[in-house]
């Protein structure tokens, strides 16, 4: 039936690829948009035309910015510029930033390695991360990637290219999360909680 | 931290409009349309302003249909115009259309009633499903609303609105679905099931 409107069959391949979309929902986002007043949907358009073309990613830390302003991490006085917390993604760094509990300055690798879906380090912006350090202002560097054999092969990485820098390498803590049951807890979780213990 | 990218803000209050995005995910979808070549993007906005043009609702039985063409249920010769199934939505009708079982003619509702969500009467295409009864091709309505409180006072809306014609009035069949066991069934469909038993 589709194959006989093939304007709304475009439209349907369009929606397919934005991410996050369940496939079983496309046509239900299809009749949002088909039904939208002219005027809503020239609006919908040119926000997406104008945030494509005011928004660029920070030449410094990889984070997005406005084009005609400052990055709000690296040019922001009220942040700690001597502490870097790497992340995978935007959206980590989004997270860390939710906690409130960070005000130092950011870098966005951009991804993780994963040699299954051809990510190389030649996708990370790890020369722009040791180009930062070149000043001497960073003292730290946190390693946040995520909890996953990319995340952890990313981590590593990271560390191996920052060899012969003077600058302090950590990473997030492991344990239990907070209001975790030892009982429904994953024994590889239970492990590192063990064995990376602290003194009470 | 994102009320200093106003384009960016505006981006994903455009996003939050969108239904069946969930709000989790829409900082990845700003990504995915931030990350988008110009050409990608000139394109997606291309897909979606001449699919808003160039599909409207068919004005027999309110289904997508290309400006320019024929609407892919009433106008074909190959179905069965003496039998209308009719259908909250435009979603709805996929989901019949899908099963490849039944090759009759079609009519949308466009919503069911609500009266939480403020939808009334004046707003189901029912004077059109009306007006199409008057040249005494169609033998048969076929009610496919969703087994729901509104669904149900849909249905029954639409039935006494057809009182008077000739027209008879159906509605699907309700029980098990396949692949179900008893044991797992909720209390009101196993009493549906032997309310409304059929002769083996």
């Amino acid at each position: 039936m589709i194959d006989q409107l093939p304007h709304l069959s475009q439209l349907l391949k369009q929606l397919q690829r934005v991410p996050y979309l369940a496939s079983k929902n496309i046509y239900r986002v299809a009749h949002h948009f088909l039904s939208l007043s002219p005027e809503q949907m020239r609006q919908f358009c040119e926000v997406l035309h104008t945030a494509h073309r005011e928004l660029i990613k920070c030449p410094r830390c990889c984070a997005w910015q406005e084009r005609a302003g400052n990055c709000p991490f690296c040019d922001s006085l009220r942040r700690d510029q001597t502490i870097i917390c790497v992340v995978e993604t935007w959206h980590d760094l989004l997270a860390v930033e939710k906690t409130g509990g960070y005000k130092g300055a950011y870098h966005v690798l951009g991804a993780a390695l994963s040699p299954l879906e051809g990510i190389g380090p030649e996708h990370l912006s790890v020369a722009q991360l040791r180009s930062r350090l070149d000043n001497g202002t960073c003292r730290e560097i946190i390693l946040a990637c995520n909890q996953t054999p990319e995340g952890d092969a990313t981590a590593s990485y990271v560390a191996r290219s920052l060899d012969g820098t003077e600058v302090a390498i950590s990473r997030l803590a492991r344990g239990l999360p907070v209001g975790a049951t030892l009982e429904y807890m994953d024994k590889l979780t239970l492990n590192k909680a063990l064995s990376e213990r602290r003194v009470f």
